[in-house]
């Protein structure tokens, strides 16, 4: 036993085997048995075993999630930990905007967020899937609540801006009449014994069964208008109680058009890993987590006379020695001054869109690596509307609507359901696309104006009850310079282990350095890999 | 444009009309245009014009939610509303049980809910559906708030006893796994020109590149193993952080397979009308509704002297003169005492299988309607365990595992996520099953051992953790004899409008009394429209 846990090919050889020889029964039998399950690359608590030498010090480059980890994990295993943040806050894009926020985008224009109290917006991730165990992890330790995120609402739109009269469609309609529409075609062939599959008539009779109960058709295998598929699409009129409301079946959308209007590419996004359900957020926005983590870190220093976390500088340059990192940054608070700071070793986590600007004398190999990664670009809009108008006249409670205008999309509040307050929806989200450079190099009122206009193609309730709204353009983003990572297989392939490898005492962290750029995951389960690794290049190298 | 919304057929023509010169968008153009949108019986909040003659009195026999309605909004108007209920507590079968709850079926067993402080379980319903208008406006009305019910969780399983080695499927793997084949052999005969359907080249086109983008399908339209059916079904290894952490894709499962093993019949639970998300439990338990109702009517039943509300009160005969309504009933805080009230009106919810064996003198037609319709069975089991396995094994974060074993679903709480603390599952769904007469046959210690040893073939964990349950069988419950009004259409046609009619001076309302049973949504509905027409028959007889 213990030797096929040490040898998956014999394993593999053995299932296969068990498979052929005894049916596909036994086969999953053994696979139980053998307990040959998903692995995670997250592997629960970090344990940092051995440590460092007395007054081991890490200068941390970046208080964004990577930056966070890596010093709450090094402050408990006895590390002095210094930090460096370039805003006035930790989280780097775990990023949320309310009421008072303020901030500045390359080229000079300020925004201060109007929204009422109690509501905010999230300009980086929004979303945490339930099989991010490492940030899920960290959301428990710091006692942050999570409640679901909507990503499927089958009462919201999917709208095509040249198809169904430039109305949007109840994603209810779209996705069961495509289900239907398809399972009645495959059922046509599969009755006409047109597959050329291999399949036994047995399996081809299960065949049949199953398309008539997953697309809803009639009992002659047809999709058509009537009971069946009203109990998925919906009715023309609800069922109700009492007299006179018996319920009227709908009518289905045309297949035809529903395949030139291109919505379909939209029906399988709440089945794709990273965002089906449950998926989470955090209560009261994104940057409760960044705030739990700045808590206890605060915390864990307040034993430490040595270890600090300093806002307001901007790294301008990274040098090491033999001995030592020194970097050298410019402190806002007091105009601009350039500073330094020393450590026995360096986690970067800035992103390579920033490092790449800063003066970093590194092997060649980590300097052409940091250059091959260019950065996505995104925009979201935030807009705050007088009353919940998607929840109140069109029942859209939470989730998103998707449209082939600009905006891309429109997500609704997944919270506070059913109030009689006001709302913010997330007005756009261009994500890793022409229109989300085109957005960014509008001016912020052009950009709400824009995503004002188009929203109205959707929601006429934008015309009279929009209040303020706040727009984020990534790629002006000072401290970012980009939305994330946005590695090709090639860049990959060549740099990728450049970029994680330590050179002498600095070694990256972030998004970037990960298999899963953009999401905070990336960032824990990067972080964790890198201080494994620093840990035991510090043990290793004991004077 | 008046004429138009006044006649359904004129403007049904039109649109055929306009469809047939102008194309499908001109037709969805006028569609919007003449707001030809999905009716809904719920109309808003409740209109009763003019004020009934003073001290007119409505004797509302049960306080589940369809008494509660009309006790609410018939006092709003002046009405003297007494209320006769079963039990000690306001709410019906919108009803839940928390640590210290006790009940007694039929047989006489009683049990006592052993459940720590925080923990709770619904016997009856336990969703509210988006479009189910009525139930979430007296929500929003009485401040009950609400939170999303995970109907879809793809980590869950679906489970064939017979099947995979008996093994629990994900959700996740079946899902993409199914959709990926269908996908693959529709393209399969797209591309051979199979398709008898009669679609143009460029159609046919779309089809197959819809079907690519929806299935998850390679470039050569097969469903295979890789990066593709990875982003749906999950990795083999997932993407993660540093060194050595690249996603490694995992292997579909056999179709074959998953045709043979039926578990593809609930794999469009999730997009039925009735559950698909986003979909709402109240905060705390369904009860909260019930005793919020409860509280404001007491309020409102302050300012009335003669209006109140009488738990314990088991009702054995309705009479009726044509003057007045007399309701007898036994008092069980008077050791079963004979009680008398009289009223002028009486709405009537008691359940149609309780009702039945009161004596109750009433129009033929009445009679023979009560007796058509016989009660859904149904067995709900709560079971405590030490600690959330389902989440910290397993990764299932609410939701609902499917498994043709007899208790037939599992469902995970929705709320509490990450929780460090115990948990209660709902251990055993059977519906309107032979299951779930055999469940109800059972004694309750019989029912729950039944259940974790049924529950322990998916959860081994149910072996070590688990600490104790509940079981309520709904024929044996004594207030409600079933769990829903089971008409067939044979039955509605025949005596549904019976059902509906006024008899003298009585009406009924209830879930069995609408076109959506077993919903709540069903109890409002009805409720509404009995007392708007009760409302009318009172003002019509004013002396």
């Amino acid at each position: 036993m213990t030797e096929l846990r040490t040898a998956p090919m014999s394993r593999r050889r053995l299932l296969t085997m068990i498979g052929t020889a005894a049916g596909s029964s036994a086969m999953y039998q053994a696979m139980t048995t053998l307990e040959l399950a998903a692995e995670s690359p997250y592997k629960g608590r970090i344990k940092l075993e051995g440590n460092p030498p007395k007054d081991t010090s890490i200068l941390i480059l970046g208080a964004g999630i990577a930056g966070l980890v890596a010093a709450y994990e090094l402050l408990q295993v006895g590390y002095t930990v210094r930090i460096l943040e370039y805003r006035d806050r930790a989280g780097g894009r775990c990023w949320t905007l309310r009421g008072g926020d303020s901030f500045t985008e390359l080229g000079g224009i300020p925004q201060t967020c109007g929204f009422d109290e109690g509501l905010y917006f999230n300009p980086g991730p929004w979303r945490i899937p339930y099989h991010h165990s490492g940030i899920l992890d960290y959301c428990k330790r710091l006692e942050v609540s999570l409640e679901p995120f909507i990503q499927v609402n089958y009462n919201a739109y999917l709208h095509a801006k040249d198809h169904f009269g430039g109305k949007p469609q109840r994603l209810r309609h779209v996705l069961a009449d495509f289900n239907g529409s398809v399972a009645e075609l495959l059922a046509k062939a599969a009755s006409q014994g047109k597959l050329d599959q291999p399949v036994t008539k047995e399996d081809n009779e299960k065949l049949l069964h199953a398309l008539k109960q997953w697309g809803a058709l009639d009992d002659d295998y047809h999709y058509s208008t009537g009971k069946k598929s009203s109990e998925r699409r919906g009715y023309k009129r609800d069922p109700g109680g009492g007299l006179n409301w018996e319920p009227v079946p709908s009518e289905p959308l045309p297949f035809a058009e529903i395949l030139r209007s291109n919505v379909w590419f939209r029906l399988a996004v709440g089945q794709v890993y990273d965002v089906q359900s449950t998926i989470f957020q955090p209560v009261g926005g994104m940057d409760v987590i960044a705030r739990a983590f700045a808590r206890e870190i605060d915390k864990l220093m307040t034993g430490s006379s040595s270890s600090s976390i300093t806002y307001n500088a901007k790294v301008t340059a990274i040098r090491q020695n033999p001995n030592h990192v020194t970097v050298t940054y410019q402190d806002a608070k007091k105009g601009g001054r350039s500073m330094q700071s020393t450590a026995d070793w360096c986690l970067c986590t800035i992103p390579l869109s920033v490092l790449d600007q800063i003066d970093l004398v590194s092997v060649e190999k980590l300097k052409d690596a940091i250059d091959a990664v260019p950065y996505g670009a995104s925009v979201k809009i935030g807009l705050q509307f007088r009353r919940r108008f998607w929840e109140q006249d069109e029942q859209i409670y939470g989730g998103i609507t998707y449209t082939d205008l600009p905006i891309n999309l429109i997500g609704y509040p997944n919270a506070d359901f059913g109030s009689r307050g006001k709302g913010v929806l997330l007005g756009a989200y261009a994500f890793d696309s022409p229109y989300a450079y085109e957005f960014t190099a509008l001016p912020p009122e052009d950009r709400l104006k824009k995503a004002r206009e188009y929203g109205a193609r959707l929601h006429r309730q934008y015309e009279t009850e929009y209040e303020n709204g706040v727009a984020v353009g990534w790629h002006r983003v000072p401290w970012a310079l980009g939305c994330f990572a946005r590695w090709t297989p090639e860049a990959r392939e060549q740099h990728y282990e450049n970029l994680c490898a330590i050179d002498g005492r600095i070694t990256l962290a972030g998004e970037h350095v990960s298999h899963l750029p953009a999401w905070q995951e990336g960032a824990v389960l990067s972080s964790l890999d890198a201080i494994s690794r620093l840990h035991q290049r510090v043990l290793g190298s004991k004077p």
